[in-house]
């Protein structure tokens, strides 16, 4: 019999690959990061010996989510400041706190939190955009979560640089640093048309060419960008990146809310990869993307959190039950969004808009081991009918049981392997009064 | 000093009385089903010696969630036939798996697991609405919740009687056995203005007043139901339930999407309470009630999950969450259903319409004793700014720890105390089976 690290069992285990294969009684081998077998777990426990064996009474095996956008150091800013109009929450609130707190120990200290937050939620990679990627970098990599690092470039100043050419160049140090890691994706993160002018946007297609990295970018949010892109452009925020080379299949563009059938052509032809974040579209009243549209038209449609500070968690089971469920109403249709393809978006299609299609985001042979485990055993769960409905419409963020991510163990039985909760939790606490003695002295 | 059961800390308590106290550091000390003592944690504990201290540590204190709407024995069929269009969902799979293997026993069994899902979600009076409505009493009352059991009225014969003579004469029965009793609150429930014609709602009326007891009804749920109505009756639903004289204060319509203008004003006029049912009303793609409208009109809004089967599951929290951030999309006003407003709906408001405002829904000297702490101590709820905010965004039904109802203690650090949750798990498996193996077997 081969030695292997891990033996993982579930009741039922959801491949989610090509075929959609969901095996009953299944199980999956795994030896250093990677997956070496899947199949019935009779089969497998017959052919392998595994220095641990994860037992699968009443769970279900699947692959980690994957949460395409979210702003990760945000978790400190956590009900901050809700129930406000989009423009008093960021200019009177989170803009100040974060231009006057942000800085390297912040992003580590918030990102440990926030990574702790999606491991248990069963997130088992993230598309970031912030600034201070290497801060946020040590810190996953410490919590051993998968993250795609996009390094935020706006034209203004802010505490990680002073202008545009200054971002560009931290970016290009940030990527040649981190490229290669085992963890660690460095990508760009051009805020979004408003932020950046024309050359700033062409300067990072440009970069993102040569390096052969992803750019990340907020498109088309609210209503008001549509107006703002109009007045300064003569054009739609989509119309005006398709005109100056911006799109490509190496784009993510998150929200895309406000977006004519043409334009949802345009993305469907250029391969751009869509997050779609729509609880913090609900909570910041944005708008309600037309997820079935775009995926009728071919456009890849994923899950993003966006930051906690709008959303109010990091749980992609939670946006994966919300979107499938506001679809069907909006477009008063119950078909219009079902339990698989609400998980094909959580999962594989997820890896896929990130460029890492091949090694991650199902499970399959050779791929990345980014697995989790469901408890099934609860009440919310019970009786069981279909299993992708289950996962998509009644299972929480707290059902997560077991985490494996590039094939080690960091959530066991939903205790944290690799940190130490606590201590993570009394620096958000004080990290929080900061916050909190700096958003009440602040003149609003 | 003062021997009590129960003294409930905590580092937040959230009265949720008439000004909307919250006490840092605060205590409630029980006494048989009451609250006797409400105030900051040192003086309660200097005044009264409990027999279990519930310590408060990183918990917030607050009265239980109260569910307006449901059909709790329904758990049986959650997941059975998701992303289906209504009728296809109703007559070909709910319908025919009801109407052949429903009775007594199932209803029993499967409110023993709505019930325990409720509690453990921190739901601690509910209202029903379905058939057998002493075998969920038996039930709710083993498992200690609080409940205001409806006894389905329907003009067409079911399971559980032939013709609406008879369900008003079981109805009455059923009312007389059950009146008085502490945790049970028998009433009435006319499915609809569709499924009763104008002369059984005319009885029902008369009887609700006879007994002075609640009639909870399904209204302008559809768009079809409206133009069944303008059809069969030449008005729309509310205004023909107003034309036959049905609508009062001790009526509670569920749904209430269909509405124009001029029914708001009604419903505001007649002290109807309403039941908003966001999750369910997404998922079958009814729409979207116009809650904030109604709000301003002063009609009393508050949450119910509706069944399982359409939700799919049975905690308040989760419509409050889904209900806070969807009316802010649909308005374009990220103000238009705050968290405070949202938790009001979800527990003083919830009580009121019951017509139980008196005795439940907030944390008051006087008040029975239904409280429920949640654990703050997690990742997703930190850091600390608004105790609103978290439980509304970001609290889950696991954040729930600890469950008293009628003082008495029911959940305790998630544990069930008066029920074998393994027992009622395979309970539902086995039914599961059963409801699985007629489901496939069935013509559809």
């Amino acid at each position: 019999m081969e030695k292997v690290d891990y033996i993982i069992c579930g009741d039922y285990v959801l491949t989610m690959n090509g075929k959609l294969d969901t095996l009953r009684k299944g199980a999956v081998a795994v030896q250093g990061a990677r997956i070496i077998d899947v199949g019935a777990a009779e089969a497998i426990l017959e052919k392998y010996t595994p220095v641990r064996l994860i037992a699968g009474e009443g769970r279900a095996v699947l692959p980690g989510f994957i949460n395409t956008h979210t702003h990760a150091p945000m978790v400190f800013f956590r009900g901050l400041a809700d129930d406000l109009p989009l423009k008093d929450w960021l200019e009177k609130h989170i803009w100040p706190a974060e231009s006057s707190l942000l800085s390297p120990d912040f992003v580590c200290d918030a990102t440990a939190l926030a990574c702790l937050e999606m491991a248990k939620a069963g997130v088992t990679t993230y598309n970031d955009m912030y600034f201070f990627g290497s801060s946020s970098a040590l810190s996953a990599k410490a919590i051993g979560i998968r993250a795609f690092l996009g390094a935020g470039i706006v034209d203004f100043p802010t505490m990680s640089a002073r202008n545009a050419g200054e971002y560009l160049k931290n970016a290009e140090v940030f990527i040649n640093d981190w490229k290669g890691d085992d963890l660690i994706t460095p990508c760009l993160a051009p805020h979004s048309a408003y932020a950046c002018s024309p050359e700033t946007l062409q300067k990072v297609t440009a970069l993102a060419g040569r390096l052969d990295v992803l750019a990340s970018i907020h498109l088309a949010e609210t209503e008001w960008e549509v107006g703002e892109s109009i007045s300064r452009h003569g054009k739609r925020p989509l119309e005006h990146l398709e005109a100056i080379g911006f799109l490509n299949e190496k784009v993510l563009a998150a929200h895309c809310i406000w977006l004519e059938d043409s334009e949802i052509g345009v993305l469907a032809e250029r391969g751009v990869g869509v997050s779609h974040c729509i609880e913090s579209n609900l909570k910041l009243a944005s708008g309600i993307a037309p997820v079935p549209h775009m995926l009728r038209a071919g456009v890849k449609v994923t899950f993003g959190t966006d930051g906690a500070a709008s959303n109010n968690d990091l749980s992609i089971l939670s946006d994966m039950s919300t979107a499938a469920k506001v679809h069907k109403a909006i477009t008063k249709d119950p078909t219009a969004l079902d339990s698989k393809t609400a998980l094909l978006m959580a999962t594989r299609w997820g890896a896929e808009v990130l460029g890492a299609g091949d090694s991650t985001g199902s499970i399959e042979k050779g791929k990345l081991a980014d697995i989790i485990t469901i408890n099934l055993q609860k009440p919310h769960l019970a009786p069981m009918y279909d299993i992708y409905s289950h996962i998509v419409y009644a299972a929480g963020a707290s059902d997560v049981d077991t985490v494996v991510v590039n094939g080690k163990l960091i959530i066991d039985g939903r205790r944290p392997v690799t940190c130490d909760e606590e201590g993570i939790l009394l620096k958000a606490s004080e990290w929080g009064k900061k916050i909190a003695a700096y958003n009440s002295s602040h003149p609003q």
